[in-house]
């Protein structure tokens, strides 16, 4: 079955460069100032990209991982037949393979703990295994192709699912960034904004700002104003006394991870929203692919949570905004209890805990 | 009766120069990077001191314009006395006063809405309208210097009845800066931390960091390294898992202006984190002197709130956090309902709404 016709974001965070054999990525770490777009050539150029955050978001680093992996092994394979004939005689089944294997544990290496990564790396090496030279660069290319597919089809499902949640004059809230930027398409906790959107429905947003790394300010604001979406950015502080006014119809959130009795690990700040929210009776929304949820760890209170350096607090740019010496508590992540929590919107539909497999 | 014997801050915001007829102030835009002191001299320095925050706070703040409309008087009769012995001859007690209240005009306008301001202006015209040349100069020094004391004994009050609310080994959550810098004593939601402090309890102090001007990152922190008490900052977003740990005793915080019926309008994010004190069981206390309690203010509701700049959402030293041209919503402040305050801490004890005259 083809799969339907997607809405999708009104930019490429991930795609193939259009004029050679490259992975092109919108550098994040230039926004909201610049829209630029790297074209990535080398393994040392793509764990670069994925550290320092120029392409970010879980979905969004697997697909890059992915197409960044059949990028460099092309070039290699590329070069190898430049130089010498017998090289790529030489390259059996089993060395390319290895070779693959090899390249896929160097990308992982960027950001090891990102779960996506590993999936969509262990999914290319596997496509490698049974393939011969002169087949395995266009099976590398299908096989990435089809993970950015897959993700742009489970965003534009996510949002069908959670569009009718968002009336005509509604208000919205959301945390972070879990939108286009994030994924290959058009987001997770976006995405239901983007599918309303291009049915007609007008809606305010309103972003928190999100510290430490100010992805609402930074990134959400820049993607939905790209889109032409009504966007009010706030600092974390401000959504309490924003939900007492009485204008927010719900909020919408991502998710890092779901325990089986639905307990949510997000980014830091989305905890607090959720009890301000329960307190003015709004909906709150837990949007994410059925990825995210982790049949595996039984509740919240099992998710460990990681803690970052104190550096994303003490400085900003090259403003000094702490006492040298000072400790800092910068977890990244928080957990939402599932009884906050209105609907999880996935692409399977809405859900209820507890989650099986 | 004279006052008690009070504990001082370890640095002094609001202070006579002690080398020359001047102001003396701790310059706060420069910290936490560094300690300097600004000396005061003229009308045009006094409103700038005011307007740029290099004092704020509103306690601070009327400290700091009486002691400057003295200095400022003080200068402009002794320039008199050595142009030329005539003009202070011919300054009659009404043309001093209106002197005097004419300067008191002018530092109003550094800041219209600080009510501190106004108040501390207002006491010091008064006491010079029946005041010779003469004696001018010094009913005003002892004036503005009666009115830091009275702040001083008002913050020590605070403390003392606020101390026995931390038991040894506390951890306790503030959240923007009520501290010494911004009185000319030890505070008024940290006054309680430092009388425990003096009394051998050893307690840990978490701080939020306060968006979006820093207030707690830049001023708690520092102050409460400086006095030698354990601090640590977090993202405001962080507050509410922090406190979901059990690892806080009580949380501590100021406020701006206090109804009848005990709502508390403070800093911006007060209200997110007295929700997430209250979800999980927390003591909340609200620490403030008797003239912040508005009895002719019915409710929160009534309270207005001032909404701030974008530009301090938008921009972070020289670099831009934000597209060009997104909306902002940027309250200054907000309301948290009684209901969630625990104990009202003031210089005249612990007390309960409804409040009266």
């Amino acid at each position: 079955m083809p799969p339907p016709i997607q809405l999708l974001p009104p930019f490429e965070t991930v795609s193939w460069s259009p004029t050679e054999r490259a992975l092109r990525v919108l550098d994040q770490r230039r926004l909201p100032n610049a829209e630029t777009y790297l074209d990535i050539r080398t393994l040392d150029e793509l764990i670069d990209a994925i550290r320092t955050l120029a392409v970010r978001g879980a979905p969004a680093i697997g697909v890059a991982a992915a197409m960044g992996l059949a990028v460099l092994v092309e070039r290699e394979l590329q070069l190898d037949a430049a130089s010498a004939e017998r090289t790529r005689d030489a390259a059996t089944r089993d060395t390319l393979h290895a070779r693959v294997v090899s390249l896929a544990s160097a990308i992982e290496t960027a950001r090891p703990t990102a779960v996506n990564l590993r999936w969509a790396l262990q999914r290319m090496c596997k496509r490698a295994e049974h393939e011969r030279a002169e087949q395995l660069v266009s099976a590398l290319r299908e096989e990435a192709t089809r993970i950015r597919e897959e993700d742009r089809a489970m965003c534009h499902a996510i949002g069908q699912h959670g569009a009718p949640l968002i009336s005509q004059g509604a208000h919205v809230l959301t945390h972070c960034n879990a939108g286009a930027l994030a994924t290959a398409g058009i987001g997770t906790a976006l995405a239901p904004l983007y599918v309303a959107q291009s049915r007609g429905v007008s809606f305010k947003v309103f972003a928190d700002e999100t510290r430490p790394l100010l992805q609402g300010a930074r990134l959400t604001a820049w993607e939905l104003q790209r889109a032409g979406i009504d966007v009010t950015v706030l600092p974390d502080g401000a959504a309490a006394s924003l939900l007492a006014t009485g204008r927010i119809s719900a909020v919408f959130v991502g998710a890092d991870r779901i325990a089986a009795n639905g307990d949510v690990a997000n980014k830091i700040g989305t905890y607090g929203l959720a009890l301000a929210a329960r307190a003015h009776g709004v909906p709150f929304h837990v949007c994410a692919p059925s990825s995210t949820f982790d049949v595996q760890t039984a509740t919240g209170a099992e998710i460990t949570i990681e803690h970052r350096d104190a550096s994303e607090l003490a400085t900003f740019g090259e403003l000094r905004v702490l006492p040298d010496n000072v400790d800092v508590y910068n977890p990244a992540f928080d957990v939402t209890p599932h009884s906050l929590v209105t609907h999880y919107i996935t692409d399977r539909g809405l859900l209820r805990p507890p989650f099986h497999d």
